[in-house]
């Protein structure tokens, strides 16, 4: 079409913009339920908040929104250099959804920001794919977008994520830590590896520093390729964590909840405790992966700071009264999480001691 | 503090991410309304949904979530060209609000995302201002964000935003096209200017093309310097429009109502139209800001590609009623808006014609 000639030729390629559109749109269509309402062209992605029938426990009362931004740093380097886009998508929804649910909230939907140079339509088809497969993890249905060309802004191939996460908790079960108390014991749940933070720190010291390659077999990770380490998605807590939060639905159980993200179990924890708490935790009780130790060894760095920066092993931590520990673990288990009484919580000044 | 400094040398620096932080927490407040639950530490942003008094309008039967992302494009270079920081934060809510009250969502929160190479704590706090000044003419809470800092990803000073909008609707109050019908008048909102779009293309076309710099006072624009009138926020129609869909309780009144953005009048008319409708617009019905002249002569751009590309004038158009036009048109111009009835919905196939 003549109409679209000088946008066209000033970078912007409006058909090939509508064509992706139209691609994604099965990714888009394999997370909706029955709340989303059906609204191809609008402006608005619309999603119901209630059920129809009232007696359904999806109904709420006085309902809290809960929203989350975030992005995928620059673990997408990594992405790019393996040529593999769809993961980075799980990340993405990932760092959103697990900042949700630690307040109690269950994610309903989702919308990505994709910003790019020049739309590749296969690489941004594997990377909605990708957010496609995460909103399915989380539960939530992938609303809507924005895909965005910036000509000449990124390098071919190359692109930004962010993503907007949305939730609903009913507002006498919001989780914020208010009841943590001495006493209280503290539950970790695995991480699949370095999750999506730190990756400038990652790339400094292993690639630039140590010269390795994402192509290089690592004797230190079993032989395994570096990029296939450092490319694993973010794991995704939403069904394990809520399916325990829904099952104790009266008393004060899960007192706290915790994602590790940038700022590692020293600045996340505190986050989430009480004035004149802190937390202890047994550097032993849990398994940290062969990762860490590289990037530690490699890059010389102070173990106080690796925990300052990664989550060393532990995505997400629960802070839980003693009396419910063990059946809390043992519903975390049967939900195929990896997770272990990792400390717990003394009187002190909001810190985290390691040891 | 020492435990910072691996990651710092690697690019990232955690303590001028903390300080901005508590730097732009007077920004968010001057957002919130007593829906915004404080939660300054929390890993999500919380907002009631409801307010406590029962018979207030703002409680909701059948509430219907609306979600927008967007973000401003390539405006953004004309930002870092002039050093100016602040305008762009309004136009990151106005592209995401105005698209939730087009289907009769009153927004309720705001969340951005900022990523930039190295963190410049006064060129991000005038961009976090912005947001919050765009919020409040969308009368929605800023509730948080994320600013990612990328090392090296982006020149100094320079950033890309993203924004995320969530609104509420009662369901049977959206308005989505369906009922549109022959005879239905379209009434235009006038623009202040570019708004956000066709950036690539306006820069290709005056900066590139023309030579000209943001700096140079241009003739065609009355002698206005080039980069204030390619700066000008986009118009935000929150208060307007929802005065008068809150005004009409009842009837079919207002029957759609279309954001002109990236495809001009051309593009998103059709996106509200029903089967079976056209619009037929009135050249002349309206005034066209001199910029889209300048640009259209410089670049000798066809016509039809000017409507596809630019809001040509109308930033928004209400197709509504032809009973109610003369009052909602009062209504407008009594919140400020310059209005008038541009066309009028004919029998077609969902195309718009400009005569």
């Amino acid at each position: 079409m003549a109409r679209s000639s000088a946008y066209k030729e000033a970078g912007v390629d409006v058909e090939a913009g509508g064509a992706f559109v139209r691609e994604i749109q099965h990714h888009l269509r394999r997370t909706h339920g029955p709340r989303g309402l059906d609204n191809p062209l609008g402006f608005a992605g619309l999603f119901r908040l209630d059920h129809d029938r009232k007696l359904f426990a999806r109904n709420y009362r006085n309902p809290v929104l809960a929203g989350c931004a975030d992005g995928v740093g620059t673990k997408l380097k990594i992405a790019f250099a393996m040529n593999r886009h769809r993961t980075v998508g799980v990340d993405l929804v990932a760092m959103s959804a697990n900042d949700l649910i630690v307040q109690g909230a269950e994610p309903l939907f989702f919308l990505d920001y994709i910003v790019t140079g020049k739309l590749e339509k296969k690489i941004l088809t594997d990377v909605v794919a990708g957010i496609a497969d995460g909103c399915a993890m989380a539960e939530c249905a992938l609303l809507g977008g924005e895909t965005a060309e910036h000509p000449g802004d990124y390098p071919d191939g190359e692109y930004d994520l962010a993503g907007f996460c949305l939730g609903v908790v009913e507002r006498n079960r919001i989780v914020d830590g208010t009841h943590v108390e001495t006493g209280d014991l503290v539950i970790g749940l695995s991480s699949s590896g370095l999750h999506s933070n730190g990756f400038s720190l990652v790339r400094k010291v292993l690639l630039e520093k140590a010269g390795l390659t994402v192509e290089d077999h690592v004797d230190e990770l079993g032989g395994k390729l570096l990029g296939d380490e450092l490319l694993k998605p973010t794991r995704i807590y939403v069904r394990p964590v809520l399916s325990v939060l829904r099952y104790y639905r009266v008393k004060k159980v899960v007192k706290a909840i915790a994602h590790i993200t940038g700022g590692g179990l020293h600045e996340n924890i505190p986050r989430v405790l009480s004035e004149g708490c802190a937390v202890k935790l047994n550097r032993d009780s849990w398994p940290v992966h062969p990762i860490f130790a590289l990037i530690q060894k490699t890059g010389k760095i102070d173990t106080d700071e690796m925990y300052s920066v990664f989550n060393m092993g532990l995505g997400m931590v629960m802070i839980v009264a003693p009396y419910y520990a063990e059946s809390i673990l043992a519903k975390l288990r049967r939900a195929g999480e990896h997770a272990q009484i990792v400390g717990r919580v003394v009187r002190g000044k909001r810190t985290v001691t390691i040891e």
